[in-house]
């Protein structure tokens, strides 16, 4: 497991080196995979969870990227996956420049690598990482308004995995109004209820990214 | 209820304008408590309960920060209390010229100011608000690895409150990680966990408040 510092890559093309860095990694044989969400929505749990799931189905890879520490990628790495951390330097998001240092990283790496972005819902959602998808992931104890609060990252998002649906019953948060919300500023969006502890949700979750996997192999 | 717009003040004192601003706020006898935490941590549940809490007991007004929608501000403004609503056209986080801008419209105000900052643990902890406490929430959900995340927020904060301690059988969630993470990065910090839903710990938060006020007044 690796730990990369990096700087903010001072570009004002950051949509074209996106572009670019994803027509690399289709050479490259990755599809990558942004997963944007609040902090403590259980990114990490669920990642554990599809990497387990997919064992022998997928190849997976994880790049942690946070502020400071490295405990979500000693996670990861417990699992037997390969992971790296990238720390961003107090950024409080990813862009396609600095997703390329971390992937320059992963040699020889192929399949599916998830791109665990910072914590938060506000800035990541305005740089576009190079990722093939964009997912976002809000937990149930987040609350049911937040469509309306981060409008922009429901909007940037193709899916939506909404997190912890075993705590439901203690928590005011109506499923179908963040679905009425989220389709309100995202008709495309694909919407997966999950909760990684039970395991309910998962299978379409999941089925939903290998089909993804397929069709841009495929292209 | 107001909804104002803001631009990010383009200045390169924010350090220099947050001074002026406690003390122009020491002569308006307004004492500014900036709240930040990550979005659904449950600050708007903590500050309607201590409002109703300390109705009679103190003069409290709010004003709202979000990128978008108003929902926080109308659940305030429900209470009775004095509530405004400021738009930061996409800005992550608030900074004193934005604050001061907001403070303007909530003319004749006296006493408590809470700011509830946009929902994020990053960028609101590197720009000084002019705020005279400086008080972050943690929800219970959210984890215990967040002092390692997001250590920059823990530093900043005179105060800790824990939020959904209620919900504390549902969740890994260890407390005594918490106090001794924050107080590593911290050592001055004050820690405070509440449920604002059963009321336990909110008196212990309350008070702190209070006696803060009063120092600062007696200043």
């Amino acid at each position: 497991m690796k730990v990369i510092e990096l700087r903010m890559t001072v570009t004002s093309s950051n949509d074209r080196d996106a572009e670019e860095l994803r027509s690399e990694l289709k050479e490259r044989g990755i599809f990558l995979v942004n997963l944007m969400s609040a902090p403590g929505s259980g990114k990490t749990t669920l990642l554990s969870r599809t990497i387990t799931d997919l064992s022998g189905r997928a190849e997976i890879g994880v790049m942690e990227a946070d502020i400071a520490s490295d405990v979500d990628a000693l996670r990861i790495a417990e699992l037997g996956a390969r992971s790296i951390q990238v720390h961003t330097d107090g950024m409080c998001h990813m862009d396609a420049g600095m997703t390329r240092a971390g992937l320059i990283e992963m040699e020889g790496e192929r399949g599916i690598v998830f791109l665990e972005n910072v914590g938060n819902l506000i800035c990541p959602a305005e740089f576009d990482t190079g990722a093939h998808k964009n997912v976002m992931i809000l937990s149930v104890p987040e609350g049911d308004d937040k469509p309306l609060k981060y409008p922009l990252m429901f909007r940037k998002s193709d899916a939506l995995v909404i997190t912890k649906t075993d705590a439901a019953p203690y928590f005011d948060f109506d499923t179908e109004a963040v679905k009425r919300r989220a389709l309100a500023l995202n008709p495309e969006i694909r919407i997966f209820p999950v909760s990684a502890k039970t395991g309910e949700g998962m299978e379409e979750w999941e089925s939903w990214l290998l089909s993804e996997w397929e069709e841009w192999r495929n292209a």
